[in-house]
């Protein structure tokens, strides 16, 4: 029976037997850590959103033929990506975290269509195993994790020439019907949240990389995994008494390292093996689905804006001309980031394998502004705050029989807000630009799906600078041997640009 | 008989004995003058993409019948509201400068669904009369312009409170079958360039401004009209010999005041008359459609990055790393400008009347962005130019006999490219970033469609901070009275986020 | 005997039976406390630096006649304030944090030239006071806080006006010799960690307000004082086995609410009691010192960029053309701050009480760009960084004999660096951009010394508007009225900047 | 008898027959040549100032032994550094424009130390010689130039590489007791304005560029020079009648190329000659001087944050909140500038020879926030101007019998300005932001004294990473090899931080 909502899905992670190492020593059952448990709350809302809101977060599937999680489902057209960016705001604004499901759709698309252009080079089956593969996912309304980056060793080698093979994740037995992989994957989100992951390859690879070009299914639960649990600023007070402190006590993302030694994967789950050239392709459109995939980050500014407003409010300065101001630029920020995102959604098109791409230049620019907004619209949220925000006393002072009333007394805002409400805002501010989810809002908003200059490398690579400089030779009255031919000239993304 | 090309554009201007003023003396044939044929050079552009970028730059009109520039067009989708943006930045990318036929076009749309909603209310005819009139303009194939700015005064007072009425244009005289007005529009871009002007109301009015509240519909050379020109930094390299020291010898922008006095408007032109609290919907539904016009300046933008591609590649440093760097910025911010642009006319809705119209806090998004980006795209174009591009000599010493040689000697640059190419790139530069078309790509990316601070207002009239507050409070836990119901609070903005 | 060095400083704090809380309990001895115990550390660097540093950290003071730690020396000429600047930026290159003498420096220095212009008016005996009280800090060499931000209430209302009158601290007894006062003092930096605490108002009053005009030292043990700690983000890492996960384990910076209970201060130390007017000379003079002091941040930034310039090196690609363009960018903000700083007290002038006071427009510019910059800096720096800074495991993690040879397997960067150094650096970073040294760097940055739109005010105060118009009407050959005389106009500011 | 004022200055220049080329032909008398002088006027008003403000802009010169002009003062201990800088900003606020003289005192400055190391070395008698020729322009009053930039041909190749030897001045002919040199010297600020030219070398030169290791002055009037004027954005309106539309109609900049063919240098007009391992220290030296010698651009900012308020006063505005918040943004940024410049002069060292050379990091932060500064003022300034700046009809329209009285009634702004005084004023905006000073303000900021990659370079040599690196590793407990010694480590730009 399939998972039907985020109760059943917590349910559903209980007893699985995970390695999963915490502050050095094996966690019993991470469900019921209060550590992590906030990161496996943030997933069991993608489920309950589906059900509340419908035609956002959920889609009909032409692949199982049944009503699935957005997150499963693969883009049958451009509206289809479109979703994804409102159901990903949508979702940024319930939990004002990282809800770790992107990877998976991302992944998901992107080798929908790769494994069908190596199928249609080599006449390999891993297409069809791979809807099969998906088919079983929407079914049981599984969790998915995509396991990408590789911890990499010295970055000036490539993975068969580092001293030590395990550099990135390759294969180390093999039989008839199977394989077995030993490696590492760093910075992995959600993955003790998910019940499957998908192990793929994290760069280029060249005809000696043989071994590396990897790509197969794996349960979270498999054998051989050890699961090593990242630590956030500010991650313990999830563990203290009371829920003020956090200040987002329920929601938080979540990485980890995967450690691989030995794991093995059957045939019918391994949808790349070998195939080097087209590792390229398929990091190139996961990182274009996904750079695209941080318009979530527009969820997460919703709330902080939201919180400035809330605190200016409880301060009594909010209708101050330059507080105000202030809110303008957040937002203004904020929705450029997101008007990038489904711009870039909604210049897709059509791959060969019929699924939806969208465009890449635009993704890029997206994610590049994600690298750079954040931090703005925290800076100018600290700035709303005020300084009461990192100097105010621990929820168990407030608490305090001793204190608690001298806090009442001395912290009170302007006449009918609650001490406590105001704390409670500045609490979720501190979360967002400095504690557990600046670790979301602004490091991941950095590095996640490509560091700045990975951004900055993708749009040189599509800026077409023969193409313009033709147009301003045309208007400056350049000749150069034969003439200014313009319409000969478009390629690429002008190609996308100008399209009808 | 319709006209065809720019060609017989041009010579559709001739001979119309309009009373221009340049220099304080009357301009005999405008169209024939140095300084601003230029401007028609322009306009002319977009009758010639609209043959050879059938798909871009016409559509089909339901309202004539027949395949219509585009210019003249009323959105009859989403994809019609896009093209626009496509075939601005076509016609931004072959002139680079302003070809004046984008207030035309957002005029006759906002028009469109405003008079279909006066009718509704009032049982008045104009939705009617503005068919008929579209329909003569799709047949005849005319160039439209729109006249809203007023010239203001006392900006502390309303059109009816000034001590000279003529500070707003208003109707100084009506009989059974029409209205006269007077008053002055400045900054009118492309209105000696267009065979009928639309006269608008500029802002919100109130029920003592009535007969301020007047849309009609003029012929450029009606009675009564004087146009003064407007100067534009080296307008007058334009009159000197050679095209060199222009930078654009072909395209530039115009702009002129129009002063109106007792100009005859007859019924069947005029298209709103009093219904005072339709100016609002009016202007801001303009503004809408226009502040996302201004993906034009990303056309501009393609120009001036392949302009300083081409001059870093002439001075032989295409491959310094802060040369590409810079390239990439200037890429980046002139994507982010388009990305918002399309987002917006992607997230269009139908109005009432039956056309689209698209999204407001996106057009404004938009626009805000064209009042930094062009900025600072143009700095980093100066400085990838080098100095030479404000130190070089004119024209005429490069044609010189004595000095020519000697300029020759000492400009060259990397071996194989001609000094003449070298200045005429550099020029190119000058003229976006500090000549005449900069008053284009800059002075009026600042305040065409609103200055900053209109866009600043709009986006703070739709950032719906109590839904933020709300999305805050939810994740901080803070309860105020009834529960945070986060369903219903969505409005106007994120209504058309979240639609379906 | 004096304290001599940070040891002896350190002793000197233990045994006082402060009545300190924190997570809601009293604090036995907070010398002992591990939370406590970095911002103590902080302090007695400032005792130690000056027996290493003796010309920076020290002067020759013509009130003891005794060379005494800067931090309690009276500027007697400019080269003293710049001094102060040079001290401010080596300390914070030491500790990379908030070291807290800074308030009690501006404090002494803006009260010895106010009171002694309160005395000139009202024959008032406060400037010799004053000055006993220094010389006996100076012979002990003792640490001093500076206490002037209230709790404020509704910040619409002035301290009389207020519901509860203790929202700003006043005069609730009064006997001949002496005073009782009440109320609480907000975001108090190194307060427990001083021997004396100087209570101030924070703003201008008015003749009502007359029982909060009140300036008077205390010692920090005094009867009637309750100390409630505030959190910083990451603190209780502090509290952790181990030193790694801190980032920065022995220097912190420290806040705590100051409460005042009754709170008795004998006349010889009170420095004003009811002088409203000089209130607001009182507090713009110690503004002005206090926005300079922020050079103090351009020592963390050295410390952040060579951990980003490290952790490039460790990582392998110190020589990557963009990884120098950052660090370029970084060292650029940041001596951008620290040049606002030296020139505001190279400016400097004499007061009538013949002390030194710096310059304030430029103290305002400085303090601005602090606001400003460190967030760049920081964004910076993580970019650098990479994502494992925050997805890293714990030091228990890389203890344990489970999980620490794997994470010394998988974490290696280049040959030939240790992966606990690594580690070091990463969590240094983490320290300075979002855990516990972040609120000093970041947060602190903004508000410390009045938030960003203070500066403005006081920048608007200083702007010269006037005599600027009558420069642009000079060139601009405008003539109103008489002649444009710019000889008589400048005033404040530009006498400075012109001054020879 | 030596020059007394400006007008004595302007007469000096007359009747010299230089050879100027402009628009293709001979100027007669560049003294009467309406675009030339301006440029002339803008250096007369530095001999007026001498003059006016006494102790800012004349000095003792211990080398005469007389009172002279500072632009001709070799610099003789930290303040006159730093008063250097105040008659910058002084002429920039009369002038808002290049007044062409720093380049001459920055050049006699550096060569005065590097003439006296390179005679320690080499036992060469040019510092003498240059103490003689300083001592005769101090006694006339002369104004000089100095040429450094030459044309420099493929950028990758050395000077003795390139195809034409003359791409770089050097001597071409030599006798016992003179030389002679060939060449052209591009961007030359003031030089026909000069008496007086000093010709350097532009860049470090290796052993075999000895003939292109030359320094020596030649009067601006020698034989064998050819001047070819430089074109500037809206020149030629200093050329038509009246003085409205040039925006500032007395004062603006001059660019020429000189082009230099076997001019004679008599042995004791020889600075150096070979020495080519001080060309590069004389470079240093002179763009150590000269990049903080922009502090002449917040002279020319004052003038347009003065205009910027005055247009908001014409138009009624000034009080509105968003316009005093961007003119204290304008000055904000315009006194971060001024700070850096000041610094700089104020941390200057002695040099061996005996004179002052200011700080060369600040020096360079300086110039770097003049390449983005000046542009985000200017965009501000436009804001606040409104679009009428770039639409607003010529000065013969004003004029006009016919236009006039029609522009008079529809521009007036708010009750009781002349619509010719709003119009002078936008047209000086129009003037310093695109028009013929914009030049001077923008994109001589960009490139004067180095392009920002060549600041970049500069900060890249003296952010002593090695040094900063030591201070995170100390915070961050990193132990590697010996330890972290933090006292030896500072060198260069730290060494001069805490200098004491």
């Amino acid at each position: 029976m399939p998972i039907r909502n985020g109760a059943e899905y917590i349910q559903s992670l209980r007893g699985r037997n995970l390695r999963v190492y915490l502050f050095g020593e094996l966690v019993k059952e991470p469900v019921d850590h209060p550590l992590i448990r906030p990161s496996i709350n943030a997933v069991a809302e993608t489920y309950d959103v589906a059900n509340r809101d419908h035609e956002i977060a959920s889609a009909e599937s032409s692949i199982s033929g049944i009503r699935v999680n957005r997150f499963l489902h693969i883009a049958e057209n451009t509206m289809d990506l479109v979703n994804q960016n409102k159901m990903q705001r949508k979702l940024g604004q319930l939990t004002a975290t990282c809800f770790q499901r992107c990877v998976g759709m991302d992944a998901l698309n992107s080798l929908y269509s790769t494994t069908f252009e190596i199928d249609a080079k080599y006449s390999t089956p891993y297409h069809k195993r791979l809807v099969e593969f998906i088919k079983m996912l929407q079914k049981e309304n599984f969790m998915i994790g995509g396991a990408m980056t590789d911890v990499k060793g010295d970055r000036s080698l490539s993975p068969s020439q580092q001293e030590d093979p395990d550099m990135f994740v390759h294969v180390v037995k093999r039989d008839e019907n199977s394989i077995y992989i030993t490696g590492a994957k760093a910075h992995q989100t959600g993955c003790i949240n998910s019940h499957w992951i998908i192990i793929m390859p994290t760069m280029r690879l060249r005809p000696e990389d043989k071994e590396y070009a990897i790509v197969g299914a794996i349960p979270t639960d498999a054998k051989g995994i050890t699961y090593i649990y990242g630590r956030q600023s500010c991650d313990t007070r999830s563990m203290e008494e009371g829920d003020l402190d956090a200040g987002n006590a329920k929601f938080s993302g979540q990485e980890a390292m995967i450690i691989l030694d030995n794991v093995f994967i059957p045939n019918e789950l391994i949808f790349m093996q070998g195939e080097v050239e087209f590792a390229s392709m398929l990091v190139e459109r996961f990182t274009c689905y996904h750079r695209r995939s941080y318009v979530c980050k527009t969820g997460l500014g919703d709330v902080l804006i939201g919180a400035a407003a809330a605190i200016a409010d409880y301060n009594g300065v909010a209708n101050a001309s330059h507080i105000k101001d202030k809110l303008v630029e957040m937002t203004h920020l904020n929705e450029t980031i997101f008007a990038a995102g489904i711009a870039s959604s909604y210049q897709a098109h059509k791959t060969a394998s019929g699924n939806y791409q969208n465009d890449d230049m635009l993704a890029n620019v997206c994610k590049h502004n994600v690298t750079r907004f954040p931090y703005e619209i925290s800076r100018l949220a600290q700035d709303i705050a005020g300084g009461l925000m990192v100097t105010m006393p621990s929820e168990k002072d407030f608490r305090s029989l001793e204190t608690g009333p001298l806090l009442e007394k001395y912290l009170k805002g302007r006449k009918g807000v609650s001490t406590e409400n105001r704390v409670r805002i500045l609490r979720l501010i501190e979360n967002m630009t400095l504690g557990r989810n600046a670790v979301g809002y602004l490091t991941e908003s950095m590095h996640g799906a490509g560091s700045p200059q990975a951004q900055r490398i993708q749009i040189a690579r599509q800026m077409q600078l023969e193409y313009k400089k033709r147009l301003a030779k045309n208007v400056a009255n350049v000749i150069e041997g034969e003439a200014n031919d313009l319409t000969q000239e478009q390629s690429e993304y002008f190609d996308r640009v100008f399209a009808t």
